[in-house]
């Protein structure tokens, strides 16, 4: 099953959408935001994969599915906490400033707190006040919880996953270092992220969902160009249960927490730090990661931060090509 | 204006109290919850303002206000995000442990994005799991916005507060080295935090709130002892104002974030760490801070985290020493 949110009000509207995002049916009769049905998931799920059903069926009214239309599927959330679960990542990130990555980042993972009051659409621009602020896209996988009890086991986690999506956690990279210089973690420099069109059900996704990971390319274009083509079910040092776990260690989780994957990160197969597409390579998730491969490489980054006007294109695709989350593609705006 | 949120489902039922906390009048008729109160504040404020009215002059049904049956105003926010205003505390933990503190610190605000997806009640117990994560209770002021735009000054900030209450923001000391040391923030080091049984218009509390500050006492009591009696108008270097347009420099904030002052602290009036009540000092809104005191004058920490049968209690008095936010009242219980 695949819902997302239509951009109306603060909240958005629920509707189901066809498997192949082509069509959408009103789910307001049985409720009327993703929040809600998250609110109450055991009650009302049979209704919505009823509704999903007659959809598939066309047996029910229904409408074209625009995704420039759509919300993200939860326009604000109560918790938006997000990994870093590529370790590959942080540990080029570390190598490129000489500094040596704690030998714990590979077993106890790497969470932030990130804003949830305010998310972006899959197609809204992503608004950029000052160009000097370094401002860069991380495709990520993310999914969205029920009720986690404190202590949760990996297995009570994942039992806890209702939807998977994909996210650009928009970050703005020259305002972290101050950030985490002053030890209270990101916050400025993390604005609103971006969600895919649509979140599934991880019934959906069949045998690409297991182990707690997804098993799809995660597809990145950059103004039109192939940038990034990475695995996101390789090199995922931790799950997606064992991120839910960290999280609810010392506390519950409300339903419709949204837990990132960090940013996706493939090895490269020489093991040294990975290629770009061009270069034969499955490329990057994010500008940050090119920007050290060239430090590593080459003495300095030569790859510019996002400015004006720059779109970016985030999306994972099913065997015969079509979107499995619809597409997230924005371009940035000046504000 | 004083609002409550009865326990009921996962946002609580919106209710107006009477200024003296004893009598609520329910506001259902108006609006559900405070959630939905902020969503669309100008056009609710109206009638929610002529409800408390009536409720003053007794000239609607009225029920006995129990602090008990509040949850917190909000039970679950969309953002709750935490200041450190009182740099006196942060120079004081710094000092303890022989770092210096950066001088920036006196001009830019730390803020740490806080847990959100559920928060406790007045009288809730703090679940704890684990006494050697080192439970801490921090005493502060918090203030609840409407929409604030990206960008906005320290003027459209404070133009933007809806409401003003307290918290005690639950801390788990012994797991925050180890996280700050992973250079990501504060996230399982920081539990449930809880709120007053009330949140105020700043209208309402007149010459109390001024120039983005509260200006009453913040009473701490711990097991029944005075334990703080800090001024939250004295030592808060960065007015509320000046908070959110921090929060608010690369993103907008959504209407219902939840901003939070930081642990309250006055410097010693001789210029030294502040001195316990009982040695005629306005004593501390932490245990931290205490133990950094005596780590400072005596060499070591002496007075111990919060273990499971403890109780903290939280308010702030008017002139005639009746609570005007109510009180929070907490034991901590073993999980």
């Amino acid at each position: 099953m695949k819902l997302a949110s239509l951009k109306q009000g603060r909240d958005g509207k629920l509707v189901v959408v066809s498997n192949d995002l082509a069509w959408y049916a009103d789910a307001g009769h049985i409720v009327a935001t993703l929040q809600a049905a998250l609110d109450d998931w055991d009650r009302l799920l049979p209704d919505l994969q009823n509704l999903a059903t007659d959809l598939e069926h066309e047996m029910i009214p229904m409408r074209r599915f625009h995704e420039h239309d759509a919300a993200a599927p939860l326009p604000r959330a109560y918790q938006w906490a997000d990994g870093s679960a590529y370790v590959n990542h942080v540990a080029l990130v570390r190598q490129a400033r000489g500094a040596e990555m704690p030998e714990t980042f590979w077993h106890d993972p790497l969470m932030y707190q990130g804003g949830s009051d305010g998310f972006l659409g899959p197609r809204d621009a992503i608004p950029l006040a000052d160009d000097s602020w370094g401002c860069d896209l991380e495709a990520e996988v993310v999914v969205v919880t029920g009720d986690v009890p404190m202590g949760a086991s990996r297995e009570e986690a994942l039992a806890a996953v209702r939807l998977v999506g994909l996210t650009n956690d928009v970050s703005l990279r020259n305002l972290i270092p101050g950030e985490l210089a002053k030890g209270f973690g990101f916050f400025q420099s993390k604005p609103a992220s971006a969600f895919s069109p649509v979140f599934v059900t991880p019934e959906s996704l069949g045998d690409w969902w297991r182990d707690g990971k997804l098993h799809r390319r995660l597809m990145v274009d950059l103004n039109g160009q192939p940038f990034g083509r990475a695995e996101a079910g390789v090199d995922m040092t931790f799950d997606f249960g064992t991120l839910i776990a960290h999280a609810a260690k010392t506390r519950k989780l409300g339903a419709g927490t949204i837990i990132g994957s960090g940013t996706v990160s493939n090895r490269d197969s020489d093991g040294g730090p990975g290629k770009s597409i061009a270069a034969g390579g499955v490329g990057y998730s994010c500008l940050a990661e090119v920007r050290t491969v060239e430090t590593i490489t080459g003495g300095a980054a030569v790859t510019p931060f996002l400015k004006a006007g720059d779109t970016v294109r985030i999306w994972a695709e099913d065997d015969k090509r079509h979107p499995i989350f619809g597409v997230i593609e924005q371009v940035v705006a000046a504000e």
